[in-house]
């Protein structure tokens, strides 16, 4: 692209929630007709949910991040409009389940039909785009486990990691269900390329819609905090309970040997309460995924494995963002952690290490949950927002 | 061993049924002090359930096969000894979950302590030992997955297929939770092993509590039943209902994308009925073991995978055991398949096609339920048992 890049969005936009990125150029905002970067980002924060520290400085300019809820897609476009984030002409780069349903929304809104882009295409040229930034992948250190309660560890660690791109790598993408996606690199021209190697039915609305029918709490942060105060083993058969403490097949006594396997007794079932309920089905979902991803990788031969997708960030509420700091982590470059959840990071990563004795590592993403949005914008309009900048990378 | 075989028996003890073996010898009951053959498993078949058709003739003599539940073990034990089935000092070869809590209860019965065997080991020997038989392992034809519908096939085949043995094989156990198992041979020595390679605690008793949770039906058999007339896409979210009748990702628009995934609504929720959610239990437990063993088979390279264990054969109580024949089968030697899951078993043999593109294949056994006992019995007494008949196998 020659001469000054504009301002530019992209949208994820999925049944509940649009994820949105902005790129805003440097000086923009001072002359162009549009307000300061600070006070964009305030404007949308009022309209649904950004948070400065997910902020990156990029070359030229920076990218801002901020949620809406779908359904007031047509607010929230001629918001946009307003702040000058969409000069005249200028195109939407939208993706995500919801990318046809709402496509006319934006149409009317902005008079130009957005641009439309693959979503599987979307999620990894998203993750190409932020990998790139010094302090987004992630991994946990010092997982212990806790069995069958949800209580957090105190020792649990986020650590800064880099993805291993050359050896290729596993994008576990957890939305509704699950995509298994195998990223590759060739070694003589450099090109990358992705191939969906699986599915399964056992993702984030299995939790939700199953949590639902069993306890009635039916959204994701409430159902998530529900699971964080039970007791799994009231409802689940773990090993020690079918062979007692002896250890069978080198499995400890607690491990998990039937899911939800207590409750064939009625009297089990009496006792089990809302809380354990949601804790077993969260397990059972995390644990699973695990098992799938690690037979996944060990087939493709990939050490890490990037879990992403909305069962891990739940939608971002104010709940979920205010909560206490649990996984013990306090300084400014971990808060992003506060929102996710938790429990299925941990199990997710756990599990991983578990099964492959430490060979896997299980990879998060400061920017979950808007990998779709830089993508689609990414495809859009070619390297342009792609290149972090050489000075510093924004925590 | 020389000389004379005596009558002798196996007994597979689980939480609530115990599956057993009676080897009776040639000329047995004929001035041995023991009954004939038929009398004696009408005698046992009074006792608990046993099935002419399951009997086979083995060199000098034939398997008997009946279930009692366990509870009744010391009653059934005092009618085993009474029909001469152990004569005196004759050890008694037990294995499963239960075998240490009823070995106190058979000691009692018989005053000699039973010989306890690895389950595992037990049930691997018992495969060992039945899949020399003709007419033992099946594969299923003509398997149109119905979508989201409980509905059979009546297009359906049972096919007797020899298990490939030379290549090795995957056993898949499906009890509460599940066990996958990989049986490998020595090209040089002929000397066949296993390990046990993964497990899953999404497994029968999954299936089980689930359905009793969501529809207070907690009873194996009833809930088979209850799913059989369900619609899975009342509860399920299919890849029909995120985009639409356009296929993504070579997924047909009727693919199952998010098993519970429509019960995150409310009003969806007060919709299913609870034929819908154990259909949607029982669909979610099989793809996701079919999922798993292929991702098992294929890291070892196994064509064959052996499916068994309490989720595929249910209890065989009455209700099941004279149901009519829904798989379109009608040949005497089929009948076995009356008692089955047959939903599980027509999803875990579409499933593992489906993902394979046909590569590997789903093998059920005319005795499942009877490995672990055929199995104790065979470590206890060494090959006697092993030998089919060299003119026929009775079917």
């Amino acid at each position: 692209m020659a001469g000054k890049v504009p301002v530019m969005c992209g949208v994820d936009i999925g049944g509940t929630l649009a994820k949105t990125v902005v790129y805003i150029p440097d000086g923009w905002g001072r002359g162009d007709g549009g307000g300061a970067t600070n006070e964009i980002q305030a404007a949308l924060g009022r309209q649904g949910w950004t948070e400065e520290d997910l902020r990156v400085e990029v070359e030229g300019g920076c990218l801002v991040f901020f949620k809406f809820v779908s359904s007031a897609a047509l607010a929230t476009t001629k918001l946009i409009e307003k702040l000058g984030l969409l000069p005249k002409g200028s195109q939407l780069h939208v993706t995500g389940g919801g990318a046809f349903k709402y496509k006319h929304v934006f149409e009317d809104a902005l008079g130009v039909a957005p641009c439309v882009h693959d979503e599987m295409e979307s999620l990894v040229r998203g993750l190409t785009v932020l990998r790139n930034f010094k302090h987004e992948c992630f991994s946990l250190k010092n997982i212990l486990f806790q069995g069958a309660t949800g209580a957090d560890r105190e020792s649990i660690q986020a650590v800064w990691t880099d993805l291993d791109v050359e050896k290729g790598f596993l994008i576990v993408n957890i939305g509704s269900g699950v995509s298994f996606v195998h990223c590759t690199k060739n070694r003589k021209n450099g090109k990358e390329t992705f191939e969906r190697i699986g599915g399964s039915s056992l993702g984030g609305s299995t939790f939700l819609g199953l949590t639902a029918l069993l306890t009635g709490v039916d959204r994701f942060d409430d159902a998530i905090d529900l699971a964080a105060n039970g007791d799994s083993a009231a409802v689940d058969m773990l090993v020690k309970d079918i062979y007692g403490d002896k250890q069978v097949y080198n499995l400890k006594p607690t491990t998990l040997a039937s899911s939800f396997g207590k409750m064939v007794s009625k009297r089990a079932r009496k006792k089990a309460a809302p809380e354990d309920l949601a804790l077993s089905t969260l397990i059972m979902c995390s644990m699973n995924v695990a098992a799938l991803a690690h037979l996944h990788a060990k087939s493709k031969n990939a050490k890490h494995v990037v879990f992403t997708g909305s069962f891990l960030t739940g939608n971002g509420s104010n709940s979920i963002r205010q909560e206490t700091n649990k996984f013990g982590l306090n300084s400014h470059s971990e808060r992003h952690l506060h929102r996710r959840n938790r429990i299925a990071m941990r199990t997710l990563a756990y599990a991983l290490a578990f099964w492959t004795k430490g060979e896997k590592q299980a990879i998060f993403l400061k920017h979950d949950g808007f990998l779709g949005a830089v993508g689609s914008l990414s495809l859009g309009v070619g390297d342009i927002i792609g290149q972090p900048n050489s000075s510093s990378s924004r925590l």
